[in-house]
């Protein structure tokens, strides 16, 4: 095969997540990274517009083709498209992401954002997390980085329909050994929501978000429960977010049928 | 009614398509708006983690309760939520935005992201969009705004399950008459892309996204559809972005059977 993949990510183009999928990847094709120059976590689906952007290419120890740019995952994916690659990649790869993309942080998650550039592009696209449940001080990209592969390949192969893409979470099981493989739907999983108040030096109030802990719902067949259970999850996931059976109540709701006379 | 009222957009505390949405609702109950200090379109749902976020109280002409945010629109709602409100809204408005917000748009969307916020702590939420159609250089809130009102006393009287909201895009006639109101699906939009290349005064290289014509799909049923024929287009919209269809074609699909086996 010679296929032309783009790698990016929403931890930055330091992450040891990005050197294991582009290391792993490398023998698919000519493989090209354009990520962030930072982390930009929880970027969602944005793309800049509101300001100028910039692109760098960037030096890495073991070569490869590595551009920067002050961008989101988003932008990197339109960037790479539209001026560094000049045609759309066979794949976009984002990942591997330090931390779970679950049931409702797909909302917020700037490496499923990516992918998702990748589906709107038109390329075969997969979004890929690594889980570290029971918190081990060393991340473990190895077990994710080759099923990134085999995944990869098949979708060069077998490739699923326009405008769709895969996300992929991966478990880190202490004795290195996955338990199996599930093709789940989108789970339910919600913060809290916290926020710490604190002062600045000048005696200013300010804000942090972040540092909760998620509710998780353990539905059968969601990415949240089979993740638990120590499966790789794959959802298919794709650009409707219509609630088609609420649609169907509203077509037949008189207070909606009120609205919709009264225009 | 007694109802809190929670105010949001993606266009800054300072557009008109609040301000109209803040005096429309003003019947209804008890109304705060917290909204962005600056524009933030294409923000997507993203919430910032990487930097402190400041609140300030601001006065505005005509009084209310307004305060602006450093953060994104949903930045905003978990802001008002858990530290100027200090509880759940009854109802989360976003908008008005400034243009249509149809098809692909709600990946990238600001707007509906705050109404997705809004949904996700268990508010009944809209977003609510004004589609200047014949770019008519005077954008008139006046009909999205009276809209706007009808829907939220029906969200009001008669909540939507949780977890789910209404996506609305009012389109501006120059006669000053609807034709009328569809419950509709999400469409298909998307935008081509185009990325200006310019060298600033030090004799480098930026970029600017955005600026092209988006491509519409005019399915039936449709956002996209029911907006071009000068109708208001109402899509409800959960959180699940599984392609459940493609979801049961994988399970059979022989390459995907090899990759769940060989684990």
């Amino acid at each position: 095969m010679d296929a032309l993949i783009l790698l990016t990510n929403d931890d930055g183009i330091h992450a040891e997540g990005l050197f294991a999928l582009n290391a792993a990847l490398a023998s698919l094709g000519r493989v090209v990274v354009v990520a962030p120059d930072r982390p930009r976590s929880a970027s969602g689906h944005s793309i800049t517009l509101h300001k100028p952007l910039r692109i760098a290419k960037v030096k890495m120890p073991g070569g490869g083709e590595w551009y920067s740019t002050t961008g989101t995952p988003s932008d990197c994916v339109l960037l790479a498209v539209h001026e560094i690659l000049r045609r759309r990649p066979d794949l976009v790869v984002s990942g591997i992401n330090d931390g779970p993309n679950l049931g409702w942080d797909l909302t917020y998650s700037g490496t499923v954002a990516a992918a998702m550039e990748g589906a709107i592009i038109g390329a075969q696209a997969m979004a890929i997390s690594l889980v570290n449940t029971g918190n081990h001080p060393e991340w473990d990209y190895g077990l994710a980085s080759e099923f990134a592969l085999r995944v990869a390949s098949l979708l060069l192969r077998e490739p699923l329909p326009p405008h769709v893409f895969l996300n992929i979470n991966v478990p880190m099981p202490p004795d290195k050994r996955l338990r199996g493989v599930m093709l789940t739907h989108q789970g339910i999983r919600r913060y809290p929501g916290r926020i710490e108040k604190r002062v600045d030096p000048a005696g200013r109030v300010y804000y942090w978000l972040g540092g909760d802990v998620p509710e998780d719902r353990l539905e059968p067949g969601s990415d949240v429960e089979a993740v638990s259970k120590g499966y790789v999850s794959i959802t298919p996931i794709h650009l409707d977010l219509t609630n088609y059976a609420l649609l169907e109540q509203l077509k037949s709701s008189p207070g909606f049928a009120k609205l919709l006379e009264n225009c």
